[in-house]
């Protein structure tokens, strides 16, 4: 198929006729904003056998691709609008593939209420995709990983480690103990694996945090809880400590860690693909944020705190409920 | 290396500290416009073996890609303000070629006064390039290949056919008619390879075209001159007629085709990657190009006009110096 027949077919329906869009009829998308505006723009790549396997499918591929994008724009506390798809065809790229992956993005971008404006698509041996993604905000009013200060709470959304035990009963990832791993019930499987191939992007929250003043310090769980925090720290220059026993796990990994004792909490936060928010709060909006996880209906956890040390290393110390350190071999995905 | 290091030590200093980039800290950067701009927005992908060859080098591959998309900007009559640099490594990514990458790219945003502001890296087992260009235009002025009207004018930037011609010399690109290259003086060898691997966006034509009210319809010839006007017969639903003898050839191109009658101007037409700006004007306005032209020490010639034809086929015919119409096999690259 040509690339003009592809774009007409696949991807001009993705525009939903948006003005930005040009209709695809040229090499520039136009997007303009309110004063009061600004854009908030993240960019990232996806490429087969490291961020996914072309057996998952077009459709899940698509969806993880344009959820973990969006994820971005929730962690800046922006409100996503358009993004612009890079895609880098191989052999695998046949009519089921492109159907597939095009009603995937449709389904993700009806959820997020946001619209394809552009893009590229050339001919590769590697199944690889790019996606920039645009978002409004209120100028200033942004979530960033510099702004968290001493004291500062740090707060979860959801739950951690939900994707990282999938991967680990799929396979994806190896068991670091490399002991065998006991399967947990099909209700759980499921819920798991949804939560690997489809995450939550925390839109809502991220823009409660900003209009509401509650948070100006946020990132999402891409690498692995405690490697996104020690993001967080060197950024703030700050250190922070975790409380293991207060990570928040949903009854699928609890139940697999029961069946599964040689794996451990340790493991899940530098699991990573999470896309939960991690925020700072101040502890005089302790009880607000309480109030906006009930409004959202979305678990919000204190799992500890920034806190100014005498070091210039600046990273997370993890504690036992005992308030005992834990060594901890692997913060996350190595980049 | 790892990613953060690469960064800090490669591509933090591509931000020039600007704002938006938000020091590459953040997974988003932030752009704000004035009230009286809107936001004009390029995404291309380049990967290795299709646009360029590993050989090539980084301070090539870097200053074609970054060109090859503030082209685009141009052709939309924008002003380049920022890029996000989207890179998957592979095995020729060492520290010489980063180095002669970013210098490249260096070299390029000074020229152009522009800079990063985020990006993703990734390894991958082929070297491809995702590069998004973000610039500035006035509120309702751009060029857009849609705007095409019977009559106007056909006007072409300098010249066409050096980077084809310097891709056949140099074996890039196969000749048609298979027959032995006969070479040409190391001078214009030289011309031809800089205007392959430098190629010259022309920025400031489409901010004049648009500011100056002289035209309202462009684009920038990629696939070649052939096949980037039907692309805008295609989305103005017109025709259009090219007149061979008036394509502009520089001296180094003449003396090729003198030294070389198996290749003819059909085939430069074909060639593309010349990135000159093609773009429609009123013959009322045809002084005021003369003019343009002479400000900008930039040759701006007509070679033909768009009309209105009873045929639903939008395309461009292209006809000789005595009106005849000249078949032509192949319009440019094939998507």
């Amino acid at each position: 198929m040509k690339e003009f027949d592809l774009i007409d077919k696949y991807f001009k329906p993705l525009t939903k006729n948006c003005q930005a869009s040009q209709n695809l009829a040229d090499d520039a998308a136009i997007v303009s904003l309110d004063i009061s505006e600004e854009l908030v723009i993240s960019k990232d790549l996806m490429t087969q056998d490291v961020h996914f396997s072309t057996t998952d499918g077009g459709f899940r591929i698509a969806s993880k691709l344009l959820r973990s994008n969006i994820s971005d724009l929730a962690s800046s506390g922006a409100t996503p609008l358009y993004y612009m798809l890079g895609f880098c065809k191989n052999g695998v790229t046949d009519t089921k593939f492109l159907s597939d992956f095009t009603r995937g993005l449709k389904k993700t971008q009806e959820e997020f209420s946001l619209c394809l404006i552009g893009g590229d698509t050339v001919k590769s041996s590697n199944l690889t995709f790019s996606l920039t993604i645009l978002g409004k905000a209120k100028k200033g009013k942004n979530l960033k990983r510099c702004n968290a200060k001493d004291g500062d709470l740090i707060f979860v959304s959801a739950t951690i480690g939900d994707a990282y035990i999938y991967r680990l009963l799929s396979g994806i990832e190896q068991n670091p103990n490399r002991k065998q791993i006991t399967k947990i019930s099909k209700k759980f499987q499921n819920f798991l694996e949804k939560r690997h191939f489809f995450p939550q992007p925390r839109v809502q929250l991220g823009e409660k945090l900003v209009a509401q003043n509650l948070s100006n310090c946020a990132t999402d769980v891409s690498d692995g809880l405690l490697a996104d925090i020690n993001q967080i720290c060197r950024s703030s220059k700050i250190s922070a400590i975790i409380e293991l026993s207060k990570i928040p796990l949903s009854s699928a990994s609890q139940n697999f860690l029961q069946k599964n004792p040689q794996i451990t909490i340790e493991d899940l936060i530098s699991g990573g693909e999470d896309y939960e928010l991690i925020f700072a709060v101040k502890p005089k909006d302790q009880k607000k944020i309480l109030q906006l996880s009930q409004d959202l209906k979305l678990d919000l956890t204190c799992i500890g705190s920034f806190q100014k040390t005498n070091t210039k290393n600046y990273r997370a110390a993890v504690i036992d409920a005992e308030n005992r350190k834990i060594k901890i071999k692997k913060t996350g995905y190595e980049h």
